[in-house]
């Protein structure tokens, strides 16, 4: 068994595109899947974070995963993330990703009354019987919903009460929680990493597969890294963490998913503004992620300078 | 001036009202304001935490926030709590509160993405106009949402960008901040304070309303507080408020709403089961949390032992 | 019983001098005596936080210990923090203070190695072992220490392991815990408020003594408010506390210790520099300090302007 | 350039050896190190985490260092930490370290006051400047400093004010502070990883070197795991940190420090009782903790049934 068997490859968390007057702007998501094919990503998890998919209304997530499901065309594999504080619009959510033959969905824990381990996984259980025949993931994600717990214990209790449970995205830091759900039961569970800017390392303890959102407009470099770790050479794949390890740290800089947000207006696929409580870019802020990023030899295509 | 004349009286954040089965139960609101009134409550503060609102569907939210206003037939002001992850959301419920007549929307910090003060200010004042004419709170919780930001800037920050502000419903330990938003420009917003188990330091400190979940079933302890503090008896309001503190520690105990929300029941007003992610009470929960309530001096009615 | 008789007064927590190049300057105590003296303070909290305790070696805070014995003179009572993150230094500096005459010590939660509520007991009865006769007091801080835990339980069982146990030093938002110290077996603990800027709500519910930083030098404004209080007028309580929450506000703003420290200089009280981490006032900080405070009505002596 | 090269060994934090009365048992120093030749291991950091540093006394510090250096006797690399919330204390301990022939220190961030990134640069410089011409280390341990703070920035920002700053003993889980550490200023700083239980995804970000508890007593695992990578067999690396994974989780539910000492007790380096406030383990504790590590296939030795 080698790693090129075992890694089921990138999935992109797309940036959710608005019109200049904040609205849904459905007519993007074409250009977006196309970046995403060109880069040879696999798939597309829908109204996740880095598509603000907490900021959206429940109808525009729905509207949102729909156009994803048509123009993925069974080309990318579209999950759709269907949490949400309230456990009836998470159900909601979830049975309709299930309608409109999405192949996945994803959910968070709720992020108001922040649970314990059984209160979470009670929560999980009613919002994956909704949809009891498709692949259901704990999509673990502490630095936004504040829950932070042993992640393998609640896949463990998880699996005795959601017959549909596939795995989990793992948006956490911690590689002990990391390595236990990839060893958990024989390795039955499929572990998405969710920290782009230290894929490596989760590759490297077995995570088998990723989801971030660097994905959209960086996966070049990501290719490569996975391509020389195959081969066994692990400097090179180093050194290709290292360039997205810059492009984070200039995210992070930038404020995260607005700055993320702006490069996909530099790669020629504007999605418009983001909504609050995000804050726009402004113009400054533009050039400036512009000036960080133009030298990374890591995009699909050459960046735009920001008008 | 005296406390009598400056301090507003109390508000409940009722419980949602649920049928066994989950769904909402309307027709127990009017048990629920017929209790509000015969404990001499002056408001409602519907889809509050108590209320679990960010558990609830937009719908939901809606339906109640109607029935409430139609049982408090006027007698009672009504506050709905209209804040939400999205704010697409948030203003849709913002408006609608505003359409059927209630007195004004209180709307927490976004509880996904978590906004420093400026981001924060942006979300509100985008909120807010949605109902232009409606008194409008910021509702700070940072036990819940997460954002822990210094009040009174807020305030400050969003008077200038929100016409209809109205005051702040005060649900934070950090009584630095309760002063200054106290004295905020001459005292001009309401401070409705929050934390029911030191309510008598707030309003020692100039707190101008309160809205709290023990005000649902023990508002009692908390008139005869109020009353000892204007007749200048210290000591008394001090024992009295030691009895509320030894409620909201059996509550803390029990797990909080859950156990607040078995109370009622208690009272003879049954608002069902809560929603996850909290978990039901079990017998053995209620029947402990009756033994440490029975014999406190705080209720409007005696404590039925539950079954 | 009024509250007069209750309130025990203030202890102020001196600020450690420094000489300009960092070692103690132990003749600068005679002067923080004698501004105490002239303010009403009754009693000096030595090694504290405002003194950077655990910045000092452990033959510092002995020496700087002594000093405040010799000088108080018995016209002040001397409460040493005894408290470290090594139980060993801890009891060290406990059986010194006693030995030296102090009149109580008081004790942190250790700081390196975070404890539960058993791990705590478990050190402060070792360290209140080493002096057995002398009043012990826990100091809860949970800001510096990062232990927040349930005070009043701390105390119930701390109570059956140390029979000098005389009460807390309470710096602790939670007034909740407060309540519950203050009557706690009937009210035998002392329980002494450290949050300066709303010790009107701590008296209300019950606080029977306060240690602070701000009564080193603006002890006038709160002997003010108590005795507004014992009156029964607490509008004009609430106004003088209303002034020390605008000198809080600007210490906050100002970096906390190290502006307290140059108000001494406006005093006319030089205690010198602070200790790394903490970082000197730059000229610029000290004027803009100055401009915030110059004309709150609370200090014992006109402030001058620093050079 | 080859892993085997760049990748500096293990270096194992000892456990503080104490008589059952508590007091220092220096003489279990010599078994302890030759614990550690026979493992293998290339170095010891003494006075850490794991020894239980900061409960000692400044003098025991620099007692057990002293004999540290002595066993040592040039076979391991023998690191001080020095740190200590007091700088004063932080200088001395620093002083006698190079005094004494250590081959370097390393200072966490002080853990009462806690800096920013300049006020720590300011408190490490002043640290290391107690001893210039001995390579000087940042030991960063958010988890328990309560200082998490961007690694990166504190290093270069501190390469400009201690000449002999030599690295970073890395125990955070911030893979991409890793990264940033490993790549600053072409790679001239040591990174010593100090999370155990991933060590493998350090190393394959770039880690220089390892610090940590388990190297005590399970360095077998860990050396196979080197070797396994530098034969480009990560299947089999990835093999070996899972069973590091599955020890750390056991020493996590007996509580940390404490469960490894009783480890080195079943190793027949019986290393006595811990201080307060860690919690003595009860012989329960004791028999399940070697039922949960008895057939993990990494120790040196056979493990010994605690009696």
């Amino acid at each position: 068994m080698t790693l090129a068997h075992t890694f089921a490859g990138l999935t992109a968390a797309p940036f959710t595109p608005f019109r200049p007057d904040g609205e849904l702007n459905l007519d993007r998501v074409a250009d977006q899947a196309g970046l995403l094919e060109e880069s040879g990503v696999r798939g597309a998890f829908v109204n996740g974070t880095t598509g603000e998919g907490p900021s959206l209304t429940t109808d525009e997530r729905k509207e949102l995963a729909e156009r994803w499901v048509r123009e993925a065309g069974g080309r990318l594999r579209v999950i759709v993330h269907s949490g949400h504080a309230s456990v009836a619009e998470a159900r909601e959510l979830t049975r309709h990703a299930a309608s409109i033959g999405a192949d996945a969905v994803a959910v968070t824990a709720p992020y108001y009354f922040r649970p314990g381990v059984a209160d979470l996984v009670g929560f999980l259980a009613d919002v994956a019987a909704a949809a009891p025949r498709l692949p259901f993931y704990f999509y673990d994600i502490p630095s936004t919903t504040g829950v932070l717990l042993p992640t393998a214990e609640v896949l463990r209790r998880a699996a005795d009460r959601i017959p549909n449970l596939a795995g989990v995205k793992f948006s956490n830091p911690d590689l002990l929680s990391l390595q236990e759900c990839v060893n958990l039961d024989g390795g039955r569970f499929e572990v998405m990493f969710g920290v782009d800017e230290y894929l490596l390392a989760a590759v490297a303890l077995g995570a088998t597969g990723a989801v971030g959102s660097t994905y959209n407009y960086a996966a070049p470099v990501y290719h490569r890294m996975l391509a020389a770790l195959s081969k066994g050479d692990l400097e090179a794949a180093r050194r290709d963490q290292s360039e997205s390890a810059k492009l984070v740290r200039a995210l992070i800089d930038f404020g995260g998913v607005r700055a993320g947000k702006a490069v996909m207006g530099m790669l020629g696929v504007d999605c418009g503004p983001v909504r609050p409580p995000l804050r726009p870019m402004t113009r400054d802020e533009s050039a400036g992620l512009y000036e960080r990023l133009k030298d990374l030899p890591i995009f699909p295509r050459p960046l735009r300078k920001p008008g």
